[in-house]
C-alpha cells in the first residue's frame, strides 16, 4: 500500500505542525457546563470547522442546537469505498480544583513526553490525531474511504441535544461504521479496544431542613440537621458488602459468565498497578468480584460531590438549611438507565425521615453498550493497532460511559469502534490532565492504517 | 433616683443619634474569620475606642493581640461604688450564603421595626446599648458605678487570644462583677436572663482517598469514595435514639433534676412556636427529653458544613480525592471540652475503614458555664428588667456557647450576668440577621437601671 506509506511519511514530516495545532486546540477553554464559557465553546466549534476545511472536505458546517454547536464535515469522493462516520467531542470538563494544577489548564505545557492541559487526553488529542490521519491522505489526493465527521460540544454534560440531532439528520449521518475516538488504550506498549461501556444515571439530591441557616448552638439538637440526614441517606445506599441498596437495582444486571471472567483475569492490569495509579490506601468494591470485574461488568454508585453549610476556612457554628449531593450510577447490561430514577425515589421514600424534605433531580443519563468484536471496522482497527504497536491488541470492558455509542446503535443502527489514544493515568476529569505524546503520535499512525484497511 | 430619670430622659431625647451611631457601627464588615477583612476589624476597634472616649473614659485603648485587637476602656471616678466589667465582641460572622440576604449585610436597612445587617443582633446592638447607657450617666456628670469595658474582636472564631489577654491583665480587668451583653431575651414582652451556657468543641474532619480527583466511571467501584466514607462516619455519630455515639461522650453529663425539669417546662416556649420559628418540617432530638431540655441541658453534635468533589451547577463525573466536614459539639455541665478531641479520635479509630486516610483538626472550643442566680449584679439585672418591661424576667438555660464566661470564671473568679437584647428569631449567624429596635431601646433603659441599682 504505497498510499499508506506516503500518508505515514506526511505524518512524520509534519509532526511539529500537528503538535502546534493540537496546542492551539487545547488553549480554547471549551467547558460545556459553565455558562461563562459559552462563547469559547462556539469559538472552538468554528476553529474545528476550519481544521476540517483543511482536509479538502466538500462541506464543513457548524450546526446550532438548543445547547452548544455540532460540527459536521464530509468528504465523499472515494467512489465504491465504504463510509466511515468519525465521532468526537470538542468540549471539556471544568478545571476545579484549580489550585491543584501545576500549570494553567488552558496554557498547554509540554513537560517530558507529556502535554498537560484540560482536554489533552479527553479528547482533543485523539480528535487532532484522526483529523491529521485524514489530512495525510487528503494531501496525496486520493481517499481510501468516504469520511463523515460529527463533533459535538456537549458530551461532558451528557449530550442532551445529540440524540435529537442524530434523529433529525439520519441521511446526513448514514455510514457503514462509526469510529468513536473517545477512549484510551491499556498502556503505551499495550494497545486495546473497548467493546463494552457502562450506562450512566446522574442525580442531584437536596435535603432541606429549616427555612434558612440557623445558629447551631441556639437550635442544634432540637431539629434535624439536613447535612446529617443527607449523610445517613448516602451511607444507606451501600450495604456492608459494597452492594447498592436501591430497590431493584440489580434485577436486570446480566451476570458475568465464566468465559468473560477468565478473559478479564488475563488482562495485564494488576491490583498493585491500579492502587499505585490511584494513590488510594487500599482497593475497595463489591464483594465477590475482582477489580476489573467491578469496573467493567458491575454497576456502581458514586458520590460526585457534597456541599452544605459553612465550607470556608475556620469555624462557623451554623445549622445548615440544606445539603446537596451529586450522585451517579454506572450501569451495565441489561440495566435500563431510565429505570434508576424510580428506584432512587423508592429508596428515598422508604428511608428519608419526615424531619426534612427532599428533592431528587435527574441531571443526565444514557445507556451502556456492548459492541460486536468481528465487524469489518473492528477488524481494520485490530490490524492497524497490531502493525503500529507491534503487539496484539486486547479487548476490554470499560467502566466509563459514552452515551453516543448507545445513540448510534438506537437511532442509526450502527455499531461503533471505540478507539482513542489516552492512557489510564491521564487524570481525565481531574487536575493535571495530560496526554502522552508518543502514544498520540502512534495514534495518528493507527488511524492512517485503519482507514487504509477499511478501504481494502 | 432623679439621676436615673435624667439618664432615661437623655436616652429618649437622643434616640435617633443612638440609632445613627448603631447603623455606622453595623456598616463596618468586621468579619473576624476572613483574612480579607483584617483591616476592617481593626478599623472597627478604633471606631469603638472613639465611642468610649465619648463617655468620658479616662482611658480608651486598642491593644494588639496575635489576632484581632482588644478594646479596653475605663471610667473609675465613682468613689466607694462597685466596679462593673462590661464585656462585648465587635466582630461578626461571615455572611454566606450572600444570595439569601434581602439587603446588603453591611448596608444596614430599617424595615418596619427591625434593622437588618450582619451583627445587628450578635452583638453590635447590645454593645451600642450599653455604651449609650453609660453615656447617659456621663452627660449628667456623676457615674453610679465604676466601669471597665473589654471588647474583643475574635469571639466568632472562638476567642483564641482572649484567655491569654485576661491572664496577662488581671489587675486591669479586676472588678466586682461582669456584665456580658452577648445574649438575647425570650420575647419582646418577656424579659429573661440566661444563667447556663453550653460549652463548645469544634472540629474539621478530612477523609482522603485517591491522590487526586479521578474519573468516576473509570475508577468508581474499585476504590473507596471519600465522600461516601465521610457520610458513613457522620451517619454513625448518632444512634437511632438521637444520642451521640462518641465513646464516653455522656460519662460526665450532669443529669437534669426534677426541679429543673419542671422549671424548664414552665417556660413560655411551645414546640409549635419553635417549629414555626425554624421553618423545619418537624422537631427532632434526643429521645426522652423535651425541646427546651435538648437545647439547654443536653449535649449535641451538629454538622456545620460539608464539602467534597464537584459542587457547581450540572454534572461532573468525578470521584473526589477528599471530603471535609465541619463538626461541632455543644457541651453541658460537667463535660470537659478538652476531652472531646480524644473521644472523637477514638470513634474514628474504631470506625474509619482502612480504604481511606483521615485527619481530625480541632478548630476551637471552650467550657460551658452555670452562673449564680442570687449575686448583687444578678439582682440588679432582674430589677432593671422588671421595671423596664413591666414583667417578671425568667431564668433560662441557653443552647449557645459564650466561652468568655468560662474564662472570666477560671481566670478572674468573676461570675457574669449575661444580658443582651437580641430575640430568638433574629437569624444570628444566618442570612437576614436583624435586631428589633423597640427591644433594643428597652435594652438601653434596662442597662441604665441596672447600673443605677448596682450603684445602690
Amino acid at each position: 500500500m504505497p498510499q499508506v506509506d506516503q500518508a505515514l511519511e506526511y505524518v512524520r514530516a509534519n509532526r511539529e505542525d500537528f503538535i502546534n495545532r493540537y496546542l492551539e486546540f487545547l488553549a480554547i477553554p471549551s467547558i460545556s457546563t459553565l455558562p461563562e464559557n459559552r462563547d469559547d465553546v462556539r469559538r472552538n466549534a468554528e476553529w474545528l470547522a476550519g481544521q476540517l476545511d483543511g482536509i479538502g472536505a466538500a462541506r464543513a458546517e457548524v450546526f446550532d442546537t438548543p445547547g452548544h454547536p455540532v460540527v459536521y464535515a464530509e468528504r465523499l469522493d472515494a467512489a465504491g469505498k465504504p463510509t466511515l462516520l468519525v465521532y468526537g467531542h470538542y468540549d471539556v470538563q471544568p478545571v476545579d480544583p484549580l489550585d491543584e494544577w501545576e500549570s494553567d489548564p488552558f496554557k498547554p505545557e509540554r513537560r517530558g513526553d507529556n502535554v498537560y492541559a484540560r482536554g489533552a487526553s479527553d479528547m482533543k488529542g485523539s480528535m487532532m490525531a484522526v483529523i491529521m490521519a485524514a489530512e495525510a491522505f487528503a494531501r496525496q489526493g486520493e481517499m481510501p474511504v468516504n469520511l463523515k465527521f460529527l463533533f459535538e460540544g456537549e458530551e461532558e454534560v451528557g449530550s442532551p441535544n445529540l440524540a435529537d440531532f442524530i434523529r433529525n439528520h439520519r441521511e446526513l449521518l448514514k455510514a457503514d461504521a462509526v469510529l468513536n475516538c473517545d477512549g484510551s488504550i491499556t498502556g503505551p506498549d499495550q494497545p486495546s479496544i473497548t467493546y463494552s461501556l457502562r450506562g450512566l444515571a446522574y442525580f442531584e439530591l437536596e435535603v432541606r431542613g429549616p427555612r434558612q441557616d440557623l445558629h447551631s448552638g441556639v437550635f442544634g439538637g432540637s431539629i434535624a440537621n439536613p447535612a446529617a440526614v443527607l449523610c445517613e441517606l448516602v451511607a444507606g445506599m451501600h450495604d456492608e458488602n459494597g452492594r447498592v441498596t436501591l430497590p431493584g437495582f440489580y434485577d436486570s444486571v446480566r451476570p458475568l459468565d465464566e468465559e468473560e471472567r477468565s478473559a478479564l483475569a488475563r488482562l495485564p492490569v494488576t491490583d498493585e498497578k491500579w492502587l499505585s495509579m490511584t494513590g488510594a490506601p487500599a482497593l475497595y468494591g463489591e464483594d465477590g468480584y475482582t477489580t476489573l470485574e467491578r469496573l467493567g461488568a458491575r454497576p456502581t454508585l458514586e458520590i460526585n460531590g457534597l456541599v452544605s453549610g459553612f465550607t470556608g476556612e475556620g469555624a462557623k457554628t451554623v445549622l445548615p438549611a440544606r445539603a446537596v449531593a451529586k450522585i451517579s450510577m454506572r450501569l451495565v447490561a441489561d440495566q435500563d438507565y431510565t429505570a434508576i430514577h424510580g428506584q432512587f425515589r423508592a429508596y428515598l421514600e422508604a428511608n428519608a425521615p419526615d424531619t426534612v424534605t427532599w428533592e431528587l433531580r435527574e441531571l443526565t443519563g444514557g445507556p451502556g453498550a456492548i459492541m460486536a468484536r468481528d465487524s469489518a471496522a473492528m477488524k481494520a482497527a485490530v490490524a492497524a493497532l497490531r502493525e503500529t504497536f507491534g503487539a496484539e491488541p486486547i479487548f476490554r470492558r470499560e467502566g466509563g460511559s459514552v452515551p453516543v455509542v448507545g445513540h448510534m446503535q438506537h437511532e442509526l443502527d450502527m455499531d461503533s469502534v471505540l478507539l482513542g489514544f489516552g492512557l489510564p493515568d491521564d487524570n481525565i476529569h481531574g487536575p493535571n490532565e495530560k496526554q502522552h505524546l508518543p502514544t498520540l503520535l502512534k495514534g495518528v499512525e493507527t488511524y492512517v492504517r485503519l482507514l487504509a484497511h477499511l478501504g481494502g
